[in-house]
């Protein structure tokens, strides 16, 4: 694996089908899942690790964000990534940065809303790592499934090239999604409560709920329940993140909650037929909490 | 010169060094300077065609933009484009685009202020343009100066490996700068009001004039004795197009005037040494004339 912090070494480096894995480090198996699905497609795999100030709403959030390149360099390579590309602040932004890149509607609700100028973050940086490593594929995780649907259509928007690819939310073997906050959690028990709540609407829509009250209901319910403090959930079309109001096409139930200081999101993918992806489970504990107390 | 509609289809074409040429079509003497300009550094040359909708702040005037797609194919091939790509709108924008680049400070003033929208719909439509075709190089004339000052910001703010090559301005042999909306213009007398105040200025800058306003004023008085309407007229940095009050860096003196129905706009580029670059004039009639009275 080579590691560079220039756009221009990326492009050097550049053979065949070329595939992105943005990520803003302190790697977990979410990302290496999206390695591995850029592996199966791509001659090349290019991770980037870039913790973007821009798509931080709160200065303490950017802050305390994890950060550890040792580490991520280590699980990279052993997931399989080709290129590591960790820019400095400086090479992303030499000069201060006068253009942003803007998505409305898809950016409107839920994360867009809660957390003011997220998402035009997100669309420049992403715009910004297509235009200068130029990748084939580029992949996503469903973890962020608004994030994803703007991502798809800046992309198509702007005619970049790049192929999305979205990849199952991994979860830890008691069904929290894997996120980089997780390290700062402290009440486990509450913390679930998101998963599960997504699990038994999932179970509801199988059994044929389509309401997106109902369906947001048992959620909500479950939340408060295990102590959570809710934000919002949702259920949004996946191409546009609008909320509609039945399951009578693909869609995401989200929701974002704060469990003690740490604030999570997580969703499932439910559809009209009934069926849903919840993801998929690690048999083992995350990387996340190697040489820690979980 | 292959003639192709899609982004696919341009990128199938691409071989060594890649440059564009972004138009609104209507071709002059302008636009094959910079296909000149890029023959020289290229081994391709891509010369595109599109009347964007979103940089018109005005309906009426995208409606009467002159078009004429037979007349640039021959232009273009006479010049020596290799590749002559006239999106459809559909292939441009196949769905409403939600995606908007914004690029602060550089659009902020002059054509920025008189049509709005106009810079946010350029800065959209070139990053599509350099996302779609991925040149190496893109040419731009100096006659928009604030547009190559966006351009050449939003390339490297979102770090597109695209070279900006700048062309410096044609004119008439009477010093009317090209474009494709002379065609409209009645009262020719009028319109040279714009080139003779700038060249006048030029003349002030190189006997030692510094003052800005002072600058201004001459163009002011010229434009306004030859029975333009002045819009505004500004003498600003090159690189941000931030107005300055004096000729202390690579600057450009921009005027905007409505003459009858059509409105100009002009600049010379000055520098603090008191030289100047004025354009350059043809030695006969330009192509916009072929077959219609002057």
């Amino acid at each position: 694996m080579r590691i560079v912090d220039t756009f221009a070494r990326v492009r050097e480096e550049r053979r065949g089908v070329v595939a992105l894995v943005p990520t803003m480090g302190y790697l977990h198996e979410g990302h290496t899942a999206c390695v591995a699905a850029a592996r199966r497609r791509a001659d090349m795999v290019v991770m980037s690790v870039f913790v973007n100030p821009l798509q931080f709403d709160r200065p303490d959030d950017l802050a305390r964000y994890p950060r550890d390149l040792d580490r991520d360099v280590a699980i990279a390579a052993d997931a399989g990534a080709d290129v590591f590309f960790a820019p400095s602040a400086d090479e992303v932004y030499s000069t201060e940065s006068l253009t942003r890149v803007q998505v409305t509607v898809v950016s409107a609700g839920m994360e867009g809303a809660h957390r003011p100028g997220h998402f035009d973050g997100v669309a420049t940086v992403v715009a910004k790592l297509f235009a200068g490593t130029q990748p084939h594929l580029a992949c996503f995780g469903r973890k962020d499934a608004q994030q994803l649907a703007l991502v798809r259509r800046m992309a198509a928007d702007l005619s970049f090239p790049v192929e999305i690819v979205d990849v199952p939310t991994v979860r830890e073997e008691d069904g929290l999604a894997l996120s980089s906050r997780n390290v700062f959690l402290a009440d486990r028990a509450a913390a679930l409560g998101l998963s599960r709540g997504l699990f038994a609407a999932a179970a509801a829509a199988a059994e044929g709920e389509r309401s997106a009250t109902a369906l947001e209901t048992v959620v909500a319910i479950e939340v408060a329940e295990r102590g959570g403090d809710l934000a919002y959930v949702t259920l949004a079309d996946t191409a546009t993140a609008q909320p509609i109001p039945s399951l009578d096409r693909p869609a995401f139930l989200a929701v974002a909650a704060r469990v003690g200081e740490v604030r999570l999101i997580d969703n499932v993918f439910l559809y009209p037929d009934g069926s849903a992806d919840l993801g998929t489970r690690l048999d083992h504990q995350s990387v996340l909490y190697e040489g820690r107390e979980r």
